[in-house]
């Protein structure tokens, strides 16, 4: 192994500088001040799982995103976690005895065996808000406002928004007859509007209302007209598929007179994000970026392997991702240099600066330094018994 | 697996409910601002890394610690970090290709596969702060004071000081002629001051003055007269046994001038941590905790291996074990609690309130809220067009 190999990081994986720890720490504290304003209370899930723990409930995707390891204690398998939301479905889950909502947000890295959008990265600092126990339109509003709020913070602009529901698909495909695997299978294809693969799956159920109906889905995209436009062609759906469409039409309905600027598109064929989803499911883009920036949904029932089934709502977005894209600053605040002297009456001074929020450099006796170049603008002089701040010449 | 199963985290793995990641998050607020006084500059070193970067120059403790993983993309072994000194070493190594001396703090998960005394957890949350390019005195003290005051801003009383110089031991170890293994078994017996252990060892090396020297080490533990003791126990030792013992005098003596109310340990057979340490090294520990709090020490060379070889010292603790031991508490503050109403007045009351830092909670139709359980003490009610707030009864 060469010098020059040790300093190279598997693909995927950043180590982040000062210059964009600094933004991303003040980021990071924008967003979870943000956040405990809207009643959503921090917590922070364990790295590692037990590995059937970890993906219980979530399905296969996730499966093949998570690095396991052995526990040398127990003998088991641990996962590293690829996903926060399914953690703290479990935290609502035992957390609480009640059937009370509950707010919870968290912060963290996730690894990934792969990168799967996230900007290429397979470390993503996952950020995200879920709101448990609540099944109505109302829940998710707010998860989807607070989204809109995070992406405002973060300084994201041209944000546009991506409402669908996973109710639709769901309620077809139980139609059509599908078994598990035709099901899943067609999920894939339909996410990634293959309208030649989606048509040759459904060959043999045609011509079926449920199939000829699940054929119409991918073209069923674009403002939100889309929505009254499928009330008439999916109309032999039935109940489902009306309560979702209705479910759809009044939560745009409130979005757009909320956030009057926003431009909201309807695809009844999206149905990305992980196969937890069962409702409405959202999702944020910028122009130039084809991976959503933040994204969420609604995902009832989570917490029924836990033993608590709930309702659930939210949305996580990747931190890296909002800083590269967003208009964060935080520059270094101006320091003050402090000579190498141990003298009583400079270390007071020292203290005292400090105590009042300057940041201030010791000089290291023997050393060259670059006063400057560590950003101080003035520096301790001795004024007879007193130590004063000047300037620092460029 | 049964439910109750899923809810089990692996030994030593610990999830952080809302109460105490309040106060987690307060207090890596309150750290990472006094590094940042201190010039301190945050850096964010990957989760996981190849593992032969990981391990170099960290000896044979860090690997018996370290997580493996295999890359799906590389086909090459990935380590969970067990210790982020090693990688910040790296990234001053790397990151600048001056001279100067370079200040950089961390805070972040750890992952060790067998607890190892951070209060029997396997996820220690390390925080730490590092300081490059300088040999003398001063960046020992400098790094020795940043970790009481770190205690001190957490609210860990009682503190008392440990100094040791591993320098000693290994001047002692190469006058003794000790092969490379038998000092590492040495090194190991001589921390846990196994005194027939040590004398068995050196047996077929006495009565050479080096080995007797090591013998005598284990004794040399007390009040900071032990260090005159050390001056005539150990003046056959030569120069560099000199050099310690004088380093660490003039430490001791400017340490209880800056902090006259600290208890000073000095042990001459301290030389825990890992095995990169060089010279000075320090520990922090209060009463009833076996293990030390915080500690760190000299470094120096260990970015040879990266191709920069820089003197360095240090030191890191546990933000969990700090917020257990400490003070530090962080209530949520009082929440306003907003009735389920779509009213525009009333959003952009909402919207205002939070504007002002006020905690702002929603209630959702339909459900069961408990708003004084959800620490709101006033609610908003409408009187007319205005949506004031008013105190909520008990």
């Amino acid at each position: 192994m060469t010098v020059q190999d040790r300093w190279l990081l598997p693909e995927g994986i950043e180590e982040i500088l000062p210059r964009d720890a600094r933004r991303l720490e003040c980021l990071r504290r924008t967003l979870v001040d943000l956040y405990d304003l809207w009643g959503y209370e921090l917590v922070m899930p364990p790295f590692i799982e037990f590995l059937d723990a970890l993906l219980t409930g979530t399905g296969h995707d996730l499966q093949l995103q998570t690095f396991t390891l052995t526990d040398q204690l127990s003998g088991r398998m641990l996962g590293v976690r690829a996903d926060m939301t399914p953690q703290v479905a479990r935290i609502d889950a035992h957390q609480l005895a009640r059937e009370l909502p509950n707010r919870l947000c968290y912060l963290g890295t996730v690894l990934r065996t792969r990168s799967d959008g996230f900007g290429g990265s397979r470390s993503p600092l996952q950020v995200g808000a879920e709101l448990y126990g609540h099944v109505g339109i109302e829940s998710d509003l707010e998860v989807i406002s607070l989204m809109l709020e995070t992406l405002a913070r973060a300084g994201v602009a041209d944000v546009h928004l991506d409402l669908g529901h996973v109710g639709l698909f769901r309620a077809l495909a139980a139609q059509a007859g599908l078994d598990r695997e035709t099901e899943r299978e067609l999920f894939e294809r339909t996410q990634k509007k293959a309208l030649p693969d989606i048509h040759a799956m459904l060959a043999g159920a045609l011509p079926a209302p449920a199939a000829m109906m699940l054929l119409r889905l991918p073209e069923l995209n674009g403002g939100i007209e889309v929505i009254g436009e499928a009330r008439s062609v999916l109309a032999a759906g039935g109940e489902p598929v009306m309560a979702a469409l209705e479910h759809l039409a009044r939560t745009a309905e409130v979005l757009e007179r909320r956030f009057p600027e926003l431009p909201i598109h309807v695809d009844l064929a999206e149905l990305r994000g992980y196969h937890y989803h069962t409702g409405l499911v959202f999702a944020a883009y910028v122009p130039g970026q084809g991976q959503a920036v933040a994204r969420g949904g609604r995902y009832d029932g989570i917490g029924r392997v836990f033993g608590r089934a709930r309702p659930a709502t939210g949305f996580s977005a990747d931190l890296k991702t909002l800083l590269e894209l967003g208009e964060c600053s935080a520059l270094a605040p101006a320091a003050v240099f402090a000579p190498a002297s141990d003298e009583p009456a400079l270390e007071a001074r020292v203290r005292e600066l400090r105590a009042q929020g300057v940041r201030v450099i010791r000089a290291l006796p023997g050393m060259p330094e670059d006063a400057r170049g560590l950003g101080c603008e003035g520096g301790l002089v001795r004024h007879g018994d007193a130590w004063v701040v000047e300037p620092i010449g460029t």
